[in-house]
């Protein structure tokens, strides 16, 4: 693979969804820009002679090889973005699952069990709130009940929104068959840090994903007027939230994990008025389940601490919340053993993770050299994704035998 | 004026624009639910065979009388509200108005001058950010070359809205003319703050307003991937926001002045995304113009520091600062003698202290038993209402023989 050519594939993806000036995209799932996305996927599939499927969640499948043959290799990621996300995170991995394709027939490889393409839907849980969605209904992990009943910002239902793109949401759930009969999944990423560019590495392979979780953080005060409202007589949520957003970063520091708040929402947002109510969402993620849990009792302590200084009330409510993944079969091990490529965990959540629960699964990673993930500013140089595309059909040709 | 007739005016306003189920308001300028209150104003107007027209800006005037005459008794405020805010700030000045003009010709007053009734447009500045815009385009206090540029939330350029309405835009700005026909102002409103209540008074003058400032702080670090970016490779612009936010607290405390954050803007706003860019708006104000310069030097001094410590940057603009308002005319000093009410301050900008710079100029309050403004717990007793109608009359009658 030269980097000409992974570049080639790449170019006619990447204009895809690339919303203003800063070079972020803008694909959140089941929006026209996503539904081009899967077009465009649908269309390279068909140009290489695989048989294309959408499964009852929504997620995209390309089948070389029988569809209901057992024991299949499965690669690929999700297309979907967060707002203003960077071009690899995700694309990266279905990119390179269709060059992978092309040079197992290239290298002469004919499986013994099929080789399938998978595109995940709704990973990010950018648009409905929750991540790997596609993944953890297909696994049982999400009740389709309460799926129908997500709803974007705009308070469209992902039943209607996935309806609207012809998919039948009665049919949403657990599809344990399929499941079954996928004996090893690889998920090609684009690395969100710096580790591989310090161990001037291009390929990675993932050992785990931290345990991590999302958390609503609900803040209520007294609105009232800026102007006239005596300092004293405030119950200015604003001030429970700011003091929240710094008592995270402080502890994911003391604690050796990661805390973020980079969401939130005041009511009425109105420069003349204090704000009445204000939410916040917590992204935390540690080493271990029992550092992530100390680190949100801190948080929360903390908040509830100052509601009680600032006379409001504070809530933290977990909106989702995974346990620790460690790749740990043979697929990883395989990988360690036989690409030659430096072995490292992950804080972020994956389809990998959600399936490493059912299947044989291993991760690659490709090189970032701004360690920067969920920006623009992420990426990935052709040399690299092409070495990653020849790593992963080493890895593929291995497990298709 | 009996409290039930204050009530049948009031009710007859009070459903439009009611918002949801916390009982504040949506009435911002130039929407529907404004063109309904305006209707609802031209209407009564009409009822009391009152000359109606609107002005180059958009105010409405209700003549009693000449509008061409000289020396103008003029009473008002407006209708248009902050998001979610309370029904009294504004309404109450205008039904008030229209109360007066009833109790005027009940008493047998024959005016010597012009009596009007007056509804400023755009006074909180919730829909294109500029306070008094109404007021301070006919008093050529705002470029109306700027105006034509603002925009609402949505991107709705001001010219587009206001022509929506029939207004010709091009005729916007100063109207000196206008102005110089006016011989004095009065402008009642709701207290937003419990002076009054303290006071056990249904009624009060204004001394003056505290001067006041609106300031856009812009943050801007390096946005990431929260699950995978170390704290210490972190550029967080919402920890330099938090920050900010609890040092205008402290420092409007140890200023003995107000300052308030009640509205930020996150971007990208992800729950797994470090921030990118945050805004935030600081509305400050104090008891003299140094004490404000001081307040906000500090806040920004602060602000500063922070981003140092986080690697961000932050910029603080001013959008809108107003000197201190004194209320010493001939209109303030009757009101205060005759109408035996207390006097005193108020940290709330109003188009009575734009105008004060042009024409002789007075306030009156009416109690607000909860203290709260800007939200849906504003609240006054018919029972007062009907006791600041009267007083209003009084003043009226005072100033129009």
């Amino acid at each position: 693979m030269t980097a000409e050519r992974f570049a080639a594939l790449w170019g006619s993806l990447s204009p895809i969804g690339r919303a203003g000036g800063d070079g972020g995209y803008l694909r959140h799932s089941w929006t026209d820009t996503d539904m081009v996305c899967r077009e465009w996927f649908v269309e390279e599939a068909l140009d290489r002679d695989l048989e294309v499927e959408v499964d009852r969640n929504g997620n995209l499948w390309a089948w070389w090889g029988s569809p209901d043959g057992e024991g299949a290799v499965v690669t690929g990621s999700h297309l979907d973005s967060v707002p203003h996300g960077g071009g690899y995170d995700g694309p990266l991995g279905v990119v390179s699952g269709l060059l992978a394709v092309d040079r197992l027939r290239e290298r002469g490889v004919t499986p013994s069990r099929p080789v399938a393409v998978v595109v995940f839907t709704e990973e990010e849980g950018a648009r409905f709130g929750v991540p790997c969605l596609g993944s953890r209904l297909l696994t049982g992990a999400f009740d389709p009940a309460r799926a129908l009943r997500l709803r974007d910002r705009d308070g469209i239902y992902l039943a209607e929104a996935m309806g609207k793109a012809g998919l039948d949401v009665d049919a949403l759930g657990p599809d344990p068959q399929r499941l079954a009969r996928i004996g090893a999944f690889v998920e090609l990423h684009v690395e969100q840090g710096r580790a591989l560019d310090v161990l001037d590495a291009p390929v990675g392979v993932a050992s785990g994903i931290w345990p991590h979780g999302r958390y609503r953080l609900d803040f209520s005060g007294e609105g009232n007027h800026a102007g006239t409202t005596r300092m004293h007589d405030r119950h200015d949520p604003m001030l429970t939230l700011a003091h929240t957003v710094l008592a995270a970063d402080e502890a994911a520091r003391t604690h050796g994990a990661h805390a973020t708040v980079g969401r939130v929402d005041v009511a009425p947002n109105a420069t003349n008025a204090i704000a009445a109510r204000a939410s916040a969402w917590l992204d935390a993620r540690a080493a271990d389940s029992d550092t992530l849990d100390r680190l949100v009792t801190a948080i929360q302590q903390r908040a509830e601490e100052r509601a009680r200084y600032d006379g409001t009330r504070v809530t933290l409510e977990a909106e989702s919340v995974t346990a620790e993944v460690a790749f740990a079969g043979d697929v990883s091990r395989l990988a360690a053993l036989e690409l030659g490529a430096p072995v490292l965990p992950t804080g972020a959540g994956h389809d990998a993770g959600v399936l490493s629960k059912h299947v044989d699964t291993g991760m690659l990673f490709v090189r970032n050299p701004t360690g920067i993930s969920h920006a623009p500013q992420e990426s990935a140089s052709d040399a690299d994704c092409a070495v990653g595309v020849e790593k992963l059909t080493d890895l593929l040709a291995r497990l298709c035998r």
